[in-house]
């Protein structure tokens, strides 16, 4: 290999690094994000038509679908995720004291797009200690931007211990 | 230093940087893949001969021992780690909504040898919450193989406040 | 770009990962040494002068002010860091069985300094299961020094809901 070609093999290792970086960082900005109650930057996280589904269903029901509220439910773009943070259902729950903590996560890169599996919780305070909510099965999928990396879809089901969480969590791991 | 000197050096620190992240993403298989119930692709995480003591100790009785199931138990191949996955005792625990979530992990890397430090924690469906059933200090061992880093050995104890975890948690920081 | 230009751009970005990582190493580290007692170890992940301030306030009281025990003190120094590590509160906490985990972080790295956000967990053994103590929002500052990244000051405030650990959170996110 000639100079010129070692430069490029160390550019492209060093990018990929970049890449699983920026991905982390993306994925550990969101707790921070929403439990402050940070709607703008919250859905900054995303593209203008991404989409955070927390039970409601991955397939937009129509291009300005308001957010579904509640313990199921799903927002199909930027502006309906701020919505979602700004609501009373999360509202409340921050107020009352809540950490949405998301774990470390697996991230298969190729190229522009990538997808991540992680697991989340949600903590709930509950008198003198916190009480576990929700742990989730989550699969991410992104996409590199002019702005850097950002979340397309992110699908998140509680481990019920129905089939759907455990094949989202098998559906995203390299093997 | 020259320029191939110059490119030696930062070939290094890459490789140790790729190593880290390659442990990550190992580590951070563990959970979804045991979770989903994918018993093959749980066992290919260790080397063919390697161990996963939960309690059993970490000596293998025979080269043949097969799993022991239940709270405190072992496998001391690839073959039986996967039998573990398979077994009733496991099979229930996923059925009934279970996260086995490995915290970030303290990775010292020696060449081909690496030893990570992490927490674990099995949260199990409880009602409308989860409860936490074990949190776990975790020793793992890794080697380089041509396929990649494999898990030779990982320990897990129950921090119970007994000597035994909090020994394995001081003995993988790098002071 | 010379051959000269393109090698201190290339160790320019390893560096930034390097910090990176170097920064997941100290604080993965935290839980590990804390929990297994390890006094002396745990405060060299400070500076000399170094703060953590687990609810006590973060503006030191005198220059050699005793650590105050309890559900929320602070230490001011490296010495007071092992002292609360060495003292009757922590001590019946970790001989209970305890496990303190810090989450993946969100750092924002900037030269010599970076300052860090996660999340704690606090999970503490209560029959057969454990419960959550305390979640915790961090912001964590550091300083490079000769013998590596320490931390400077670490602030953890439980999430009650109130504005002062939602502020925390959303302080040291990137935009």
């Amino acid at each position: 290999m000639d100079v010129e070609q070692r430069f490029a093999a160390l550019e492209t290792r060093l990018r990929e690094l970049e890449d699983q970086v920026a991905i982390y960082q993306l994925m550990s900005a969101y707790g921070p994000l929403v439990d402050s109650g940070d709607a703008e930057a919250t859905s900054n996280l995303w593209v203008e038509d991404g989409i955070y589904d927390w039970g409601g269903g991955s397939t937009p029901p129509a291009p300005d679908a308001p957010v579904k509220e509640g313990a199921a439910g799903a927002a199909y773009s930027r502006a309906a995720i701020a919505d979602m943070v700004r609501g009373p259902y999360h509202q409340e729950i921050i107020q009352g004291g809540a950490g949405h903590v998301i774990g470390l996560p697996h991230i298969v890169l190729s190229g522009d797009m990538a997808v991540a599996t992680s697991y989340s919780r949600l903590y709930r305070r509950d008198g003198e200690n916190f009480r576990v909510w929700r742990v989730g099965a989550n699969r991410w999928e992104f996409v590199r931007t002019p702005d850097g990396w950002r979340v397309k879809t992110r699908v998140n089901r509680v481990l019920t211990g129905a089939e759907e969480p455990r094949e989202l969590l098998r559906s995203g791991i390299a093997k």
